[in-house]
């Protein structure tokens, strides 16, 4: 409850302006006492009015009957701190805002539709009002996001990967966001856009739980725990999957893998808890309107039960699984590509920023063009929506047999694949093909969307074609054994949607989504195999798309160790920790302090028990170690110890008559310092070395009232952080010396004797008391292995942790270090490169080999004392004789 | 690589005599070279022999082809290390497994049958048949299991989740217990007692892996990794499941539930890869076998897709999800009980114990007696097998409409649920109740089984009673709007088998299991509905069925946090820390350490700097402790002592031929020792402190020589466990005086001075070097919440963590104490204990109040130091007058 120094500062600098320099811990203590009481008095008030009301009721008639509901309302307060009372509050708000944005999304597109057809006469106006109306929308969605919060451009996965590992990302989980992000989300996705609601969500789901939690804290105080937040973020993040899908537990499953390293098991139940009652509620609004006659999938399918594929059609699903593998990573690839060269192209990006809607205006311009119906969209099914091509996709028969198109009667939106000219392979490859780049370009316009339903729909699609040419290879299906069963291309989409899915997203959880986005579990085997076949080939190639995402906002996340991780077990924190290790010990002066925060930018400091033992007791935050400066050497000490001087010399301008003023400061000098040599000219030679030495900075010598104050400036301001403006200084210069009347030569001597001061500043020890200090950093031994070091820092969520040898402070590994041994080490472009010092410890060696470290390090600082190095028993017993 | 001191003293006694004493360290790292280098010469002759082979093979004809397959096999055998050959590897060999263990339990159970078919004769006969067998069956495998290894009784989750946890039970994964396990099993299951496989499934293929990675060992080094060990058995643990049910998903999510308590997303891929290629060879045998068509669910259902159930009937389902939360409840309840009881009852007890195959014979007898199907088995389907009684329950038709058991054509076994007196009903609900108990029973027999598929079983007839009864109520559906849906009694089944098992293992994922099991996910939401009740319901009330069991077991493991777990954010480490650490200092004496090892029962001791500053460096092991403490005073010491004092002895008798011995040793004592006078009587009076101090332990005074070689013994054996025997002693001491040529009473001289050389030994410093110390033990603050303590624990698997404030030790941590303070705040019997010091923070204080601890603990310390204590701006603004 050590408060913010510098904080408190600027705040009462005036009224504990006394306090302050002399006890600030005495005043923080208080201050948060002050801080309880007011709200202990809060609360007794409430209380006070509750048992008021209590007395006012006792006086009606049905007293009993109020005291009773008043015990409830009691309870109920109590248990709303309950997780269980948040979570169905979080999975009711989701499945509402789902619900109605998939409503207004659906609206969209039926707005669309209907200005599409009412304008057939004419092909032009039909191609302006199929063009524009996405484009005014993604503008919309654009700007709106711009303005409101940019933060809510994008899937938002990637960020919450980020704050569930620990790094706060405050501005991500602002109600502003949220409004941005659903708003942006209804437009993008009403547009028609290839763009994805899955991402986002997961980005809505953890801003409603966020926003819940701060809501329901002013009730209890159980949801101001940090770690619960977390915890419940995590929950929100399986909900957001959940129903968007009404797929709880792939749902679970999927936020788990994309967002989590380490997941608690205890945290499970929430997730399942709310996605599923999310995911219900969801359901059952669809029923309630008249949507669905029962709760069931999202897009149901009807394959055969009784034999849903033959064994020797696996070899089938394992090509669309490897295949489906190398799609995802050169779906990633582009997107980054794409992404980059955006960033790159300087007179383009420059042209971009400065109109920012001209981007996703341009994109939406160039697909929408692609996709109008009449004109190529007509080859690859332009005109359905994303769910339309989906539901056609799955469809359990066969569109085409002995590879031409048959005549069936394609109900639904079947007929859209069949053109006249061309068959229904052609039209699935151009399909697949435009959509692929599509969906990649569309992802990078900045507004709330995701990637994953597209990629979703090119791999049904890819399913699909290699399903229906198994269907025209084997037109009487593969099974041998008396009965034909024939081929069930839509058996093929849905394992091709899950392989690719899952190889963009790297997650195996694809599967179990597909399941149940379907309502079949059928094809399990056959989806599971390409699964993991895709995950095997994408993730040896390319991060997934979030890690991407991750690595091209430069966000702070450890990538994840890769499949084949031997080397891991290899490499030691040795080879990769710092050694030259920024560290005050416990006994330093404030010039070592000083010295210690100019030489680099670390944000904690190690706190050691002496330069020789390096013990370490413990690490400082640099705004504490900073404040310590400020206390002894800041603008407020400089201001007393300047109104003192000046007052004293005023004392003495008294009683002297205000005679021999310069002549007294320049004897006191004189007298005070027998090292420094009085200046009698005001040459700059001896000046500047006491200047300069404090703080290394270069100081201008006075040679005019101006000057004076420039030089007072630079002396006010012990270390750059803490500056003050010119007229600032000038002022209070000015001030002080008029009421001195002091002349501005004064001013050289004010200087010098507060260059003094400064120096005897600096040279005392610091005092660490009422300094917040974190008493247990994470320690490390030099012999952790990479892996463990990985894990320890994705378990623990740390930023960095010192490598100690028996409390000796030998180094320390950050997440950078931690991030370059990694991305050495695993394929990144295909080549692996491994810290020097791995190499020369082959597997053959075995991690348990030395745990153990050598003591006498340590032992050689204790030999000073009297202590006999070694006891050979031969010194005893030479010693009986 | 400091091998353990005390081994290498009892191999190497003589021959490294000399050496030990002096520079043990330098013999450690030279073994550890020559055991470098011999298995570095062992990997050079394989080498050698392979370049000889590639020598022969060049003077061959296709050289390049033989030179190309041995790149090959150099390929393979560096390949071998990746994971993923060891997961197909592990996948292949338990899916053949599983399918010949259940192979040949298909075979028992139709032996069974075949008996039962051919004695129908006679009534007598055939019950005795029906009997004799199970009894039989059930005998030999607990009878094996004894035999073979005992570890291989019971379910084997609750170990396996002790050993993920970190905790090493080897004898659990050996080869014999392997063999017991399978052999066991399968026996136990072929007698058709209600037992499951899917526990010791999971142990099973731990054991496989086990084996396996041991196995592969003999290729690489990479296989010797124990963390890497472990990841891979959590891994089998997932196949364990996935080749039983084949049900990968649900394998490895039903796995990561169970056994682990945080997961690394990171091994996912693992689960899932091996589970997956593991059920995917388990179904495809049976393909193979002809027993199915293709690859299809292990019990398939055939419900329809277009309706499966209405919104009215989620009541209905809530209520078999709540009902079942109950009973799983009531099962490990009552499972706990029935072992509780047998263990009380100390004249049964000891009756069981000594026959050892009585229980199990007789438990077996009566649950064959109650299932005898002329007999009360006629009234529960006792004709049925586990998997039969399965497949008829999830049926998709309705037995019973308007109450009254209707005649339709009962194909397959479903007529056995058909009694001519009673309705389905009536059999229903006493086969619930009858299996209920017999299951609770069944599961205590010490033989390898597990609980989950008889309580599906009971789940899923408690199902179909609640699916009967509403189509019995309805009978033509409750849906109203013109279509007739009837109700599917079979659905209930599957979500009262799924609430069920879900309630007793505490697990969501059996939702998914069933999935998999039936190939039909269109209840998923009833299903997710109802298991997420039972298990709030279960959880609340009981611990999980393998919690229970490691209770029973007192195995170590952590308990979980409870579902609301609030009161946990408030308890601190200060309330629970033992402020009484055992620690040595790094400058302290023997005689210390010896204090500190006899002074409790410490696994490990802290190293601090200083009795004063308390700074921890590190911990220390026991036994290094002991070591050390030997390596001092051990029988080397004082056997080198006596030597080269019998040996100057000798030599003075020679100098001085053999006279005035005695008198020259009395002579010695008084000169050399002033504070202690000679005795010249054998009065025991002043030798006895002299004895006692060292290590206050009762010595005999000797007056004979046979004493005299009693009181060597106690000098000899500095503590406890450094056992001589008499014999040895005596045989020494004869040898050495009988070398010296000295009298009996000569000892006594010696034994005083072995007791004042023992006191000079234990007054020197200990010297810590080639110590084994562990230099970063995990540390924690006082302030650290109860909750995020158990998260440490449980992540690192964590034995004890060390509570300090700014490097000063100040209390430790260890399991015992957490468990303490989990269970006493957890609802343990209703009620709640909270640690005394908790209830005075209440809820209303944020917890990150003061994190920031103070440092004028430490600070007071340094006073001694010339440090000026506070310095006030004034003091130096004073100066500057």
């Amino acid at each position: 409850r050590t408060l913010g120094r510098g904080h408190i500062l600027e705040g009462h600098q005036y009224r504990m302006y006394g306090r302050y320099t002399q006890e600030l811990g005495v005043y923080a203590r208080e201050e948060a006492a002050r801080l309880r009481e007011e709200r202990g008095f809060k609360r007794s008030i409430s209380e006070r009015t509750r048992s008021l009301e209590l007395l006012q009721y006792d006086q009606g008639r049905c007293a009993k009957c109020r005291i009773c509901i008043l015990q409830c309302q009691k309870l109920l307060i109590s248990r709303i701190g309950e997780d269980w009372i948040f979570l169905i509050l979080l999975g009711l708000v989701m499945a509402l805002v789902s619900w109605a944005m998939d409503f207004c999304i659906a609206v969209c597109l039926q707005a669309q539709k209907w200005m599409y057809g009412g304008l057939e006469s004419n092909i032009f106006l039909q191609y302006l009002a199929w063009v524009t109306y996405p484009v005014v929308l993604i503008s919309f969605s654009a700007g709106f996001t711009h303005i409101v919060a940019p933060q809510a451009a994008g899937s938002g996965i990637p960020e919450m990967k980020t704050i569930l590992r620990g790094v706060v990302l405050k501005e991500y989980l602002t109600l502003k966001t949220f409004v941005a992000k659903v708003v942006g989300l209804t437009c993008a996705l009403g547009s028609g856009m290839p763009l994805g609601k899955e991402g986002p969500f997961v980005h809505v789901a953890s801003l409603c739980a966020a926003l819940l939690s701060k809501f329901m804290s002013l009730f209890g105080g159980i949801y101001e725990n940090k770690s619960r937040n977390i915890e419940m973020l995590a929950a929100a993040c399986a909900v957001g999957v959940g129903c968007c899908f009404a797929a709880p537990i792939g749902g679970v499953l999927f936020s788990i893998e994309v967002t989590s390293t380490f997941f608690a098991v205890r945290n499970y139940w929430r997730g399942f808890f709310a996605a599923t009652f999310s995911a219900f509620i969801f359901r059952v609004l669809a029923v309630w309107n008249r949507d669905e006659e029962t709760i069931t999938a999202l897009f149901k399918t009807r394959f055969r039960l009784d034999f849903p594929f033959d064994l020797q059609e696996l070899p089938a699903f394992a090509v669309i699984g490897i295949a489906s593998g190398f799609g995802g990573a050169l779906f990633v690839y582009l997107n980054r590509l794409i992404v980059q060269f955006i960033r790159k192209q300087k007179t383009i990006n420059k042209f971009l920023m400065k109109k920012r809607l001209l981007y996703p205006a341009l994109v939406t311009l160039l697909i929408s063009t692609l996709t109008f119906p009449p004109g190529f969209g007509q080859f690859m099914a332009g005109k359905l929506t994303q769910k339309e091509s989906l539901v056609t996709l799955l469809d359990n028969r066969t569109w085409a047999k002995q590879g031409i198109a048959e005549e069936f009667d394609y109900i639904g939106h079947s007929h859209e694949w069949k053109h006249p000219q061309l068959n229904v392979f052609i039209t699935l490859v151009i399909f697949i093909v435009m959509k692929f780049w599509m969906s990649a370009l569309a992802t990078t316009i900045p507004v709330p969307c995701g990637a994953f339903m597209p990629v979703f729909v090119i791999g049904a699609a890819f399913g699909r074609l290699v399903g229906e040419s198994m269907a025209a290879w084997f037109p009487d299906g593969i099974h041998s054994d008396g009965m034909i069963y024939h081929i069930v291309p839509g058996g093929y989409a849905v394992v091709g949607a899950a392989a690719l899915s899952g190889a963009v997203t790297h997650t195996v959880s694809t599967a179990v989504i597909v399941f149940e986005l379907t309502g079949q579990i059928s094809h399990i085997l056959p989806i599971m195999i390409a699964v993991i076949l895709a995950n095997a080939v994408a993730q040896s190639l390319q991060p997934s798309i979030y890690d991407s995402i991750i690595r091209i906002k430069k966000l702070p996340y450890l990538p994840e160790l890769g499949w084949g991780h031997q080397e891991k077990y290899n490499i030691r924190v040795e080879d990769i920790m710092v050694r030259d290790v920024g560290y005050v010990t416990l006994n330093c002066t404030y010039r070592q302090l000083h010295d210690a925060l100019m030489s680099g930018h670390l944000k904690t400091f190690a706190l050691v028990e002496s330069a020789e033992s390096m013990i370490l007791l413990g690490s400082i935050e640099r705004s504490q170690l900073q404040a310590l400066l400020t206390q002894q050497l800041g603008r407020q000490r400089r201001l007393e110890f300047l109104r003192e001087r000046a007052l004293s010399e005023k004392k003495q301008v008294n009683e002297d008559g205000g005679q021999k003023i310069n002549q007294e400061v320049r004897f006191q000098i004189s007298t005070e310092e027998s090292s420094f040599s009085p200046p009698r000219t005001l040459s700059p030679k001896p000046l500047k070395p006491a200047l300069k030495r404090p703080s290394e900075r270069s100081t201008e010598i006075p040679t005019s009232p101006q000057d004076s104050g420039i030089a007072l400036k630079n002396l006010f301001c012990a270390h750059p952080e803490d500056d003050m403006t010119m007229r600032e200084v000038r002022m209070m210069s000015t001030c002080i010396f008029h009421k001195c009347q002091m002349a501005p030569i004064v001013t050289v001597f004010l200087v010098l004797q507060i260059a003094e001061w400064e120096e005897q500043q600096l040279d005392e020890q610091v005092n660490f008391n009422n300094c917040k200090i974190d008493p247990a950093p994470f320690q490390l031994v030099e012999r952790t292995s990479l892996h463990k070091t990985h894990t320890i820092f994705s378990l623990l969520g740390l930023d960095h942790a010192y490598v100690t040898s028996i409390g000796r402070l030998i180094g320390v590994v950050s997440l950078k270090e931690l991030r370059k041994a990694i991305e050495g080490s695993v394929t990144v472009k295909g080549v692996k490169v491994r810290p020097p010092l791995a190499s020369f410890r082959d597997s053959g060696t075995s991690s348990s080999e030395t745990e153990a470290t050598e003591i006498h390090k340590l032992w050689d600082l204790h030999t000073s004392l009297s202590i006999p190095r070694e006891h050979h028993p031969s010194d005893s017993d030479d010693k009986s004789h």
